[in-house]
């Protein structure tokens, strides 16, 4: 049943909930840290240590690849592995994890990431933090849409992995899995056209320590507006009949398995 | 038993077939979207920002890798995820899937793909998207014996993956993923000499948004009949006693699990 | 019970033993076509068409980790997945597989090879086949040694993942998955040195399509040793008590699950 | 029932440990046998035959992460995998491994790494062995730091595979997997900053072939104390009712599924 606002509030304090967020800010504190960190690592490799080639596309793209499917991992049974307000917003849309505990999840991620970066810049002697931007022939809304299809295909893969029909083996396994390397071959798609984040809280964190926000607006609209796509489109035309009582949403429920 | 031609035709408009085209449409949209975005960023990222190097092609063949998985994972459950239309001949020259409901996945494959090429070039700006093609000094027979190869390499697989004795763990869970690896692994081997598609549809989408159709037969004779030989290999030769009566193929069963 | 000479005869030619050489001619054409065909493609897509670099050993690296697992898994349920005269080689140590059916299997992968590297030569409109060979400043022994630790390597990964006691899951879900990515980082360490062969069926293919010998014994010597010292090593020390009566290995057996 | 200092010992020389203790040097030799060996072969790979460019970075990630998850695996019965001492020590701080048994588990792996290195060495004919070594604007604190949160999410990612709530599926199965791919995004991250470790042992066996000790206590303080607070975080904040008595860390324990 509904909870009551008195016990849904309750419950945004449990020990479980708290492990919830601590459990977000761990996994997107370490996304971000080898999304942002890599990208530093393969421009200073580079031998004019400036240019971006199709090399440090890979190192990146592979980066995040292999650190979401871990970051996922590791927080499946604490939190449901989200790592993304993307993620949060598009199971709130559909109802799968409350709005108050879903506010709770975002901040979590923003201050995992900007944390992140901020260590990054640190220890690397005040190495520059490279931000998330837009192609400079590229319109907003077109790095928008590029933006919101990438979420898109993330999101979806979330909803699929999440579904309780494919918890059990052989699709179930596989969720965590297909999540972070849809999101790898995503970057390797959109990279040289927006960085291809996904992910509001990749681009928030890198913009507050680098304090460039330029754009920054594009890796909000596009990636929430792609994401509840998505959660709609499985929701109400994939898989109708998805019964929301047995949801595994939500704080100590896993999203991605 | 099998089905009267009238109760085919209802096959054809149940929900759930529906939602198999609809599934085949936006798994396909997606693998086409980073099959061809990725060799456009890759290109985009390399220094003179047209040359084509070792690096580019481990970008795309790993996008392809990553996302084809990912997209026969989340199509896997309503339409068996093909994702190509050479792997959905296959299944129909072995009477896995009837030829109406075939013909329904090609036209969700080909508009899935179009729409992704399109898309690209709008939000890109009016960038060039790149087709598929044959090194020059290649034959298209040449090209089509190379392409029939790694599509019976991948059909193959799709076999082995969606035999109904291989369902069960172990082999069963991993059928999604040998599905995707097996085409990375053979556009790593075949793109320099043409592009390693494997699939009538990730070469049709570019050749309609670009209107190059050059050399476009080879991307459908030697897909096909690779197709075409894998299913029959394995029927008759690897796996002879395959019952069809189990078999998983079709709407709403796994192809790939 | 041990088979008398009679019924082992027999045993060589029943359909299913006949499958399993079929299964691995087949697995090995596939995994021999991508991993030649890779570093052909690699080279043809440097810019000056000759030069090897670190993108190329990722590239064929990548190519023959995905590739390997795609074809020990197709293989796996009909011949055991050896893919690799070394593997059969090792089994046949420790009695895991019957010497008549192990030359069989050696036929099988040879033929296998040489017709893949055949296929890519004349498709290609006569390209050179690369053959694996070792650093000019390296000796023959020193060649012989690294391919043999490499190959150490990858029998140990099969024994392990065709262990009954490793069946079950979690373990047995990941064999192939174990045995493929092995293989390939090996590729990555070695590949400068001797190529990363591994295998004799993968350098013997494209010694035959070039003409060229030279240091043919590097490839046979180190592997078969190597694969020697994994299955001793495998039997005798780390699990001594691995039930041979329960053994996976053999034809319409599973190795590496 | 915690044992007695006289059973303790003898648990030290039963069969099944020594037989950990090998496979711990089993496959920590394989495992810094790849990082090391692709370093060389990639940097061997490039043009000048010196440089270290983004492709290196992939190419010595790449081969780590998928050889990490392959050690990690085939060790995974036998000693539990950990193929790290940070691992080790991680384990040891939580209780899950006694002190006598980690210390022997060190020098395993310690010797491991040395005799990889010095094979490496001898058979490439007498090439120079790389060792980890920290960026030139970079402070040896600030190495350490970046060491220590790789780590941390290393050892946290091998408590949340090795915890026995997640040992089922779908969460246990993916469990070396998670460990290797977090560990090769954590070089791709750290890499050109610290050379990204993670392991006192992969830092110490070519620092002993090559005689080059520089920077060495970088290499042990930074993952051991990040290993600890992996430790300590996921005991006692994330997962604080983990059952110590059904902990399946130790000799012939998986820690890893």
């Amino acid at each position: 049943m509904s909870p009551t606002p008195r016990s849904q509030f309750q419950q945004l304090v449990t020990p479980s909930a708290l492990r919830s967020y601590l459990a977000e800010f761990i996994s997107t504190f370490l996304f971000v840290f080898v999304a942002v960190g890599s990208g530093m690592s393969a421009r200073k490799a580079t031998p004019d240590g400036a240019a971006w080639d199709a090399s440090s596309l890979v190192a990146t793209s592979l980066a995040q690849a292999l650190s979401l499917f871990a970051a996922v991992y590791i927080a499946a049974n604490s939190s449901g592995g989200h790592v993304n307000p993307a993620v949060t917003f598009g199971l709130a849309v559909a109802g799968h994890i409350a709005v108050p505990t879903a506010i709770f999840y975002w901040a979590s991620q923003m201050v995992g990431s900007t944390l992140a970066c901020l260590l990054l810049h640190v220890a690397t002697a005040g190495q520059a933090i490279p931000t998330t931007g837009i192609a400079p022939e590229m319109t907003g809304f077109g790095g928008a849409v590029l933006e919101g299809v990438i979420t898109f295909a993330l999101v979806f893969t979330v909803y699929v992995a999440g579904d309780p029909r494919n918890r059990a083996a052989p699709l179930g396994v596989l969720g965590p899995l297909a999540v972070g390397l849809m999101a790898g071959s995503c970057v390797l798609a959109a990279g040289s056209f927006t960085g291809g984040s996904m992910n509001p809280a990749r681009s928030f964190g890198p913009a507050v320590v680098s304090g460039n926000f330029k754009n920054q607006g594009v890796y909000w609209v596009g990636p929430l507006v792609g994401a509840a796509l998505a959660a709609l489109v499985h929701q109400h035309l994939v898989f109708p009949t998805a019964p929301d009582r047995e949801s595994p949403h939500g704080p100590v429920e896993s999203v991605s398995l």
